[in-house]
């Protein structure tokens, strides 16, 4: 508390990010991050932005970034904003489509920074229970609001809500924004990218972090009507001109144009995952059905925080919330190679045989 | 205008940046870039970063980077905040710090980012008007506010405030927080940054775009007492956890320890303006006195945005700002290379010659 302090900073409660551990030799299993590294390709861009012009300006509309963008989903550049990794675009979003007089609806259980972003910007939010098998209802959605978002596969459950009940929940929402937060759609999901040209009031979010391996480069993605991509960037340049550096703009260029290389990765995290699967059930283990590169995973008998514990002490790191209540007994597992799975089942087997 | 925009974006009026145009073998000196490249050291820490690990999330609090940046200083990386960019770093400086009833101040004639930031955040501001020789006063300062906000050198004049008038001002204005945006004071100002420890109302930014020719990475910082950079700290995460990608972090590192290069550069550009000045003033045009990486610069008989256009039509760019009035006849002319402030004069000399 300080008298130097504006108002809101004193009522923030900010995101608190899975760890970042400095240790090495730790199976690290807590952040959803791809456990193979970027294309070739991509790595051959970035060693060509090491260069001189880095004393240049980057373009501070992305155009390039934005046209491969735009070319891989069959859309045009002004249907596309790009930012400093998707938690800068969503931030963008809340701010500039998302706050209104009636609240915005999002899942009781979902991304835990939405609510982050609703007290940074004073915006007023309902959230609405996922049902018993932890799905979310769009009828549930059918009241007044000033926006809807939710991820899809959602967060950190893993499950995917199928495009038909999107597209009826886009039927019967056309007054508010709808915003579906694809971070994880590539490893399972149907994208709504399909619907931005039929639905005005969609935007979809992607990011580069998950299925294109570049969480360290920080870009993130919306696609929507170009009347709510122009609202972002008349936000974005209210805040910084240039969010993408070169690096960023190179890399993601060079990653949303090596589809091939895109698709063999996430189709072999995707085989890891059903793999690692029936590995834990046949442990015992309750696994939510999975649309994500994590699973979400609980123990009849053992206690989720004490199992998160004994894996840590075997260097193996998942990630595990305390709070709601609801999901207090589940872990959040990152699908990693199938070494790294091997050794989690290994582990898990040797922690429950133990007591 | 739409339905499904917030309030706030309806009233906005973004920033515009500098052209960064695609053409190649212009002159341009329109956006202050450092003419030369960044260090080598920079430029091979930065290959290192085109790898595998580029999956993983970057370090969430950039711990190796305020390391760095306290170390340059003298100062504890308590003290220090890294943000994508110094435009980032202001943004949240504005939410964070100058955001309370009475009004923010900063000069009439300064960083047009300024009001620009107000308006996305609803912050009360009220300018105080430049001397007739482009001045900042201080006393002029000396009423209730909200908070205080110049650069130092001030941008677009280049004029610089003495540090003892710095203090001058901190001493009298003890209950707000007083920013001194030090973009371009290592090229020829006293920072304020020996000040941090005396006065814990005191924040002062800085940018590797301009003396670390860094602009295409963009970093930037701000230094101060621990209270004022923990408000800034629960801003960012509250909106974004990781703006520091892998690259921008090692590059950043290099850039701030190797400290001859940096020397070395600063003080070939300096050199550099010194020369240009001159030859300025022998064609007849009025100099500002700059401690800056520019010129602010009117010639007595000839408008402007006719020698702005004229340039432009020989390949060279320099900046002309139509608002306000008291500076509609002046251009900022960033200092280039001798090569590219020689072209420069001899264009100008053509163009005054024409006619």
């Amino acid at each position: 508390m300080s008298k130097y302090w504006s108002q809101v900073v004193h009522g923030l409660t900010p995101y608190t990010p899975g760890e970042q551990p400095k240790i090495a030799n730790l199976i690290k299993l807590n952040t959803n991050e791809n456990p193979y590294g970027p294309s070739p390709k991509v790595l051959e861009a970035l060693r060509g932005e090491a260069a001189d012009s880095l004393r240049l300006y980057p373009d501070p509309n992305s155009d390039r970034l934005k046209q491969a963008i735009a070319e891989f989903h069959g859309l045009t550049p002004a249907q596309v904003f790009v930012g400093n990794g998707s938690d800068e675009v969503l931030a963008h979003v809340f701010l500039a489509l998302l706050k209104h007089d009636a609240p915005l609806l999002f899942p009781d259980i979902t991304y835990s920074f939405y609510p982050v972003y609703c007290g940074l910007y004073d915006i007023d939010y309902q959230t609405v229970p996922l049902t018993q098998t932890f799905e979310i209802n769009v009828d549930d959605y059918r009241v007044a609001n000033g926006g809807i978002i939710f991820p899809n596969p959602n967060a950190p459950t893993g499950r995917v809500l199928a495009l038909s009940e999107i597209r009826r929940l886009l039927d019967a929402n056309t007054e508010s924004v709808v915003v579906i937060d694809e971070a994880y759609i590539d490893f399972g999901g149907e994208s709504a990218v399909t619907l931005v040209n039929a639905y005005p009031q969609l935007l979809v979010t992607h990011t580069l972090s998950k299925s294109r391996s570049l969480a360290g480069l920080r870009v993130g993605y919306a696609v929507g009507h170009p009347e709510l991509i122009d609202a972002l960037h008349r936000v974005k340049d209210s805040f910084n001109s240039y969010p993408i550096d070169r690096f960023a703009s190179a890399g993601a260029v060079a990653a949303m144009e090596d589809v091939d290389y895109f698709e063999a990765t996430r189709q072999r995290v995707m085989a890891s995952r059903e793999k690692l699967v029936e590995a834990m059930q046949a442990l015992g283990f309750e696994v939510l059905p999975s649309g994500a590169n994590f699973i979400f995973a609980r123990h009849p008998h053992r206690d989720a925080l004490g199992l998160t514990t004994a894996l840590r002490e075997r260097s193996i790191i998942v990630r595990h919330f305390k709070k709601p209540a609801r999901i207090d007994q589940f872990m959040r597992i990152t699908v990693g190679t199938d070494e790294e799975c091997e050794a989690l089942i290994a582990a898990l087997k040797d922690i429950l045989s133990a007591t």
